[in-house]
């Protein structure tokens, strides 16, 4: 049936080509697009090119941005002696909630994963060390994921800054707070361990 | 930080509009759309606009179709003696997946909800009463949702129909293909009951 409409069925295959979203996730979003007044259908197609076309990269710190800086480099009251690297942009998003860290970003839009062919130059890694010729970092948190691939990129540019004399540190992991010791898992309760401090 | 980067923010909140998106999943797709290419960006934001120009009500059926009429009603082959009245036209895409039923369809889009406004005349069904005028129909189906508003809606056709001489029936309710009979609801169980049949 809806392969017969086929304007539905080919918005509904759009929506499934977004990460996370089902077949049936899809069309139930295709539905709603009809269920919208012709001006919402029209902003949500701007929204998406508009996105697409004003989102770049900010020459600095590789994050994502739709000014010339992105929020943080432009910031002048942000600390610029520490550089907090991530992987992708949803992890500044995720620390600036926090409104706990003051410091700059830099994104490396991916993971060191040799086997899927993610070298070290695939990623911006160069970027990072010609921010670093400025005296002014004085430290780098690595803040990559605690998988296979995070933990070979933090160990990487842990290599790799050790010789210049910056300190490089990584986050803390240990049991989410909110969670019941017993239910953590293994390699969580390991972590804990290995990272316990006095009190 | 999303909050700055204002056309991401945009498209998030575009994709949170849809029914059954969250905030962090409207983000998350939001993200998939600055990993597209202009090109398939380009090709969804064009879905969105052709879907809601071209697709619009079947003048029959009140189906939806980007044609004249829907595949159903301009199938020669149909059996124009049955209608299958139903809610919405997700349940014909649901109905047309079984390949079982060969006759027509009437799309109601919406139940019986007094409370909320949804009286009668908001619902198609002076149209169905029209197609009723021709002879050939000779049996109704009520596929409308086992809920309040879809039970009273049925009720509402069945009494306006019965006079008519036309033989109105209702799909079979009972314990899903597949579910252990005690995890069925009490409902559904009750209902199995009273359509209990010989063996």
């Amino acid at each position: 049936m809806a392969e017969y409409i086929e304007s539905l069925q080919n918005l509904a295959d759009q929506f499934g080509k977004l990460g996370g979203v089902g077949r049936k996730s899809a069309m139930r979003m295709a539905f709603s697009v009809l269920d919208m007044t012709p001006e919402d259908a029209g902003a949500f197609a701007q929204a998406i090119i508009d996105a697409k076309e004003k989102i770049h990269l900010c020459p600095v710190c590789m994050n994502l941005t739709d000014r010339e800086l992105c929020p943080v480099c432009d910031d002048e009251t942000r600390d610029r002696s520490t550089i907090c690297v991530v992987s992708d942009a949803r992890t500044v998003m995720a620390m600036e909630k926090v409104r706990e860290y003051r410091g700059m970003y830099h994104v490396l839009h991916g993971a060191l994963s040799p086997l899927n062919g993610v070298t070290p130059d695939k990623l911006r890694i160069k970027e990072l060390l010609a921010r670093l010729e400025d005296d002014a970092v004085k430290e780098v948190i690595v803040a990559t994921n605690a998988d296979v691939e995070g933990e070979a990129t933090a160990m990487y540019i842990s290599r790799l800054l050790g010789p210049l004399g910056i300190k490089v540190t990584r986050l803390a992991y240990g049991i989410s707070v909110g969670t019941d010791i017993e239910a953590a898992d293994e390699v969580t309760l390991y972590r804990a361990l290995q990272g316990r401090r006095d009190i």
